[in-house]
């Protein structure tokens, strides 16, 4: 079975369970209508579907390569991106001055869903576009945004982020990278970075490079990094690509997956670049741009979750295989297969609701005044790292049991379900491990003392208590399941930070899994033709996974001295 | 770093952990002394750590190919098995009289997580040749005997298992092969069959399958499978190999891992086979094989879970990145980083335990008499599918996890952990998918009545009793998720059929990480120089691992109405 663009479902997430309607409200989003939505949606949901979705598999096949020193891309990339740039949709969530259609990052989130489920590789591309437009927008000059931003909203231009060197990966305060003033307002920027997407390629005609390096004499660690803006070929007069900057490709990557995206590890060799916010001024310029790319990254792995969902319902409604207990006549019948198609349809559901209401908040902090906007904007900084994580998390635990619904299949290359699971799996390492994602929850994001916790904690007690008739036992399951996540959560506002450290990922998890199950119960609360289908989802999620919230909680709680007993010998 | 053999683990394992000293004191064993056991650790360590490892990579890199009819092993396979062959390897588990070493399962079990923790996809040509050796051991007539086995025990030929065919995988019973009597007592064996690992190969001068096939007449379904021995070559008067059998590899399949083992299309023409076991006997014969090969499985994947670990240790060991909480220089000093590896060396730890417990259970059972032996024989049945699920299923987590401890050069597959991730995807697939397993346990398994499952609950429960001084809280604990397994498991013995199935993997994972508690307590209550590691890594595994078993319990008694409550398009 070929990806469907899931409208439905996404219509349906956005308009019931986030309220995304409140944005129409609003005066910055005012355009966002029910009826502005709905038809993105579907014309994204096409570009997916019948163009990016075909494409998919030649960039496994068929990867990226380095030839005499030029990155060609897998076969069908250049008119598959094309068409997305001619859509406009590297602009969706741009401003307007520059060309872009100024929609709500919600919106972007809903189309970047269906881009990536269509083609991970390839929507990676003007992925890092819209990362670099937005620390663009927020930090550069009049003079780059004026020559930079249209063509990269145009997607004539593409764009990288240039943070990760070989000794400083999650520790950004180890980069060695360098820049000089050249005397003239630009810079000679020297230095390797790795792992760089889309570090070059032959389908735009330029690309840009956002570099962190360090200035002479700059401080050391995070504090003394700048961000500079390389592109590969310099603008000439007009504004075209003119001659070649200092910067070369060393190397691709030979990876698990995603091999349809170039891996690039990139030479800067005193290559000529400008700087983009003030000296020193790095961190802050590349957080703008990473808060958003974890959210994006978050939704790359919802985005696979949903292709391999339908991937593996497509197999179990075609494989014939044994007699089925409810006298199906294919393998969707067995209660096993079920019950791996329900927990991959949930995890998908809940992680969707979790990614686009990060949207939300994130758009609305924008849009709202005041206190208002200072809630969404706490409520979105809380939220953001459980969307990457879990959305990454349910990425790889989805295409790992559509892989095992395929059963021997699953294994062999041709059926695509192992392309899933291989391309996925990085998702839940970059942009920030989940491990670091986890470690923001519990040290910058309970740094408010827990009141966006408590915000968020409210509104899940919220929709427990709105559940009635048949729905009501689900919301006092919703109800204890928040007690043991409240309790952690007050340890670990008292706790230690190395033994909250210890215990980051389960509390993540568990915060997950208990939105997730106010996302899905508030949509099993909504009248109308979806109702019976969502709360048989919100009953299977209950019934096997929110109970599992407790010992999450439990183990969140150990403290870290259990973790630190043993020396590392010890571990082997 | 390169793969180290676990001798000490093992080691203690068999003697503080599982008791395989009681071996010795049967007759049927009475080789198997501790200074026998660590001869054979030692050896074939050194074998898998310093002939085998070394070509591991080879197998990912230049997979087996097909070549005019042919299959050609990837680069240092050939010399690497002639190694395993030449040291016995083949028959340690094998009965003397045709040159087998006559050694308990137990010890096989040990050495063969070693072999595929060095390499799996070469490791497994000689597990298969071991699987049909006991299967002629115990059906084939004796002129097959004389004939076969001395050569399969040898390693001079190689054994493969044909079972599964496009239409038929875990349906076995849906299997169209065909055998016709030739009228000379052979049988000419037709159909193709797909899955063959090692189906053909150039490291062995022989390739010997035994293939499920019907004979005319026979009944639908499994009872009307009989199986054959259907050599490549078919043996010439003085035994050796003579004229080609009327078979042929039709194509090898491309798949997510294990490139170094081919993976065989096979297609029977009229081949002469040798029927073994009685006409329509062939699912009992088979069974005799699938038993052990579940369990051969379950290593697999606990092979790829301590290899994992070693990489992943070697790595956080070496790794500077951050200021850790600890003062390492290293990212082991990282809470996060710490969490991991203990998960995955305390699952791998649990993992081995089951594993060589249930080859314990086996061995005993054929060494016991009367009552005790039959209590052995149910022992080993109920662990059977635990030790296969939550051995691959370990392996897969594992593998995962060690991918996660390497950051961004996870997914680059020059780290070599990426490999582990893909090759030991399929075993929770093949002998069985872990789903498969699950409805052994809650259907044949828990068929007694309950009676080995609460026999195998009061050695936990003794377990726990035993535990003293600073691990009595751990007792407690043990006794406590001992409880909520007990209550499930009464559950399970009281309901439907389906409503089991639907609760079949939770229940088995319940069990899996409950055994392990008991073992690791057993393990952390041995005193001499181990004692603080292994309360070190019980107190971890019983803080964030066992604390999981009260929710897995109460998911598993759910029961099928919310997993049967909508149909397959609301899955979408």
């Amino acid at each position: 079975m070929s990806y469907q663009a899931p409208i439905r479902d996404l219509a349906f997430c956005l308009d019931h369970i986030i309220g995304a309607n409140r944005l129409a409200e609003t005066e910055l989003f005012a355009d966002a209508t029910e009826e502005t939505r709905a038809a993105i949606l579907d014309e994204a949901g096409k570009l997916a579907s019948s163009v990016l979705a075909p494409t998919n598999r030649n960039g496994d096949l068929t990867p990226a390569r380095l030839e005499n020193g030029v990155v060609r891309a897998s076969p069908g990339f250049a008119d598959a991106y094309r068409q997305i740039a001619e859509g406009g949709w590297v602009g969706l969530a741009a401003g307007t001055e520059h060309g872009g259609m100024g929609l709500p990052l919600t919106l972007g989130t809903a189309v970047g869903e269906m881009f990536a489920s269509a083609n991970l590789g390839l929507s990676l591309c003007p992925l890092l576009s819209q990362g670099q437009i937005e620390a663009l927008e927020a930090h550069a000059s009049d003079e780059i945004k004026a020559l930079y931003l249209p063509k990269l909203i145009s997607g004539e231009w593409t764009g990288t982020m240039n943070l990760t060197e070989p000794q400083a990966g999650s520790d950004v305060g180890a980069l060695a990278s360098q820049a000089k003033p050249n005397g003239d307002g630009t810079y000679a920027v020297s230095g390797q970075k790795i792992y760089i997407s889309w570090g070059d390629h032959d389908i735009a005609e330029n690309v840009c490079h956002l570099v962190l390096a360090r200035l002479p004499d700059a401080a050391p660690g995070t504090r003394g990094l700048s961000l500079f803006l390389v592109p590969k070929f310099i603008p000439d007069e007009s504004g075209a690509p003119g001659v070649a900057n200092a910067l070369k490709v060393v190397s691709l990557e030979h990876k698990m997956g995603l091999h349809g995206s170039p891996t690039a590890v990139m030479s800067f060799e005193g290559a000529t670049g400008w700087i983009v916010g003030p000296e020193a001024g790095g961190m802050a310029a590349m957080f703008t741009m990473m808060n958003n790319a974890r959210l994006g990254v978050g939704v790359e792995g919802l985005g696979i979750a949903e292709a391999a969902c339908q991937k593996a319902l497509g197999y179990a409604m075609e494989r014939v295989q044994g007699k089925t207990a409810d006298g199906s006549k294919t393998i969707i019948g067995h209660a096993d297969v079920r019950r791996m198609l329900l927990r991959m349809r949930s995890l998908t559901d809940a992680a969707r609701a979790i990614c686009l209401d990060t949207a939300l908040s994130l758009d609305m902090a924008k849009a709202a005044d005041g206190a208002e906007g200072k809630a969404w904007k706490a409520r979105g900084a809380f939220l953001t790292p459980i969307a990457k994580a879990f959305g990454t998390d349910v990425g790889n635990e989805v295409a790992y049991l559509g892989v095992q619904v395929h059963g021997g299949m699953g294994f062999i290359e041709e059926a695509g379900a192992a392309q899933y699971s291989r391309d996925v799996r990085v998702t839940a390492i970059y942009e920030g491990t989940n491990g670091v994602q986890a470690m923001d929850l519990i040290g910058r994001k309970l740094g408010d003392g827990g009141a966006a916790a408590r915000a968020l904690m409210e509104e899940i007690r919220a929709a427990g208590a709105g559940a009635s008739g048949d729905l009501a036992p689900l919301g006092e399951q919703l109800a204890i399941a928040a007690d043991a996540l409240e309790a952690a959560t007050d340890w670990m506002l008292a706790a230690e930070p190395n033994d909250r450290a210890a215990g980051a990922v389960d509390y993540l998890r568990a915060w997950a899994l208990l939105l997730g199950g106010a996302y899905l119960l508030r949509g099993a609360g909504v009248e109308g033709p979806e109702a019976a289908r969502r709360a048989g989802l919100a009953r299977y999620y209950f019934g096997r996974e929110l109970v599992l919230v407790a010992g999450l909680a439990e183990a969140a709680t150990e403290g870290a001295a259990d973790i630190y007993a043993l020396d590392a010998e010890a571990l082997a």
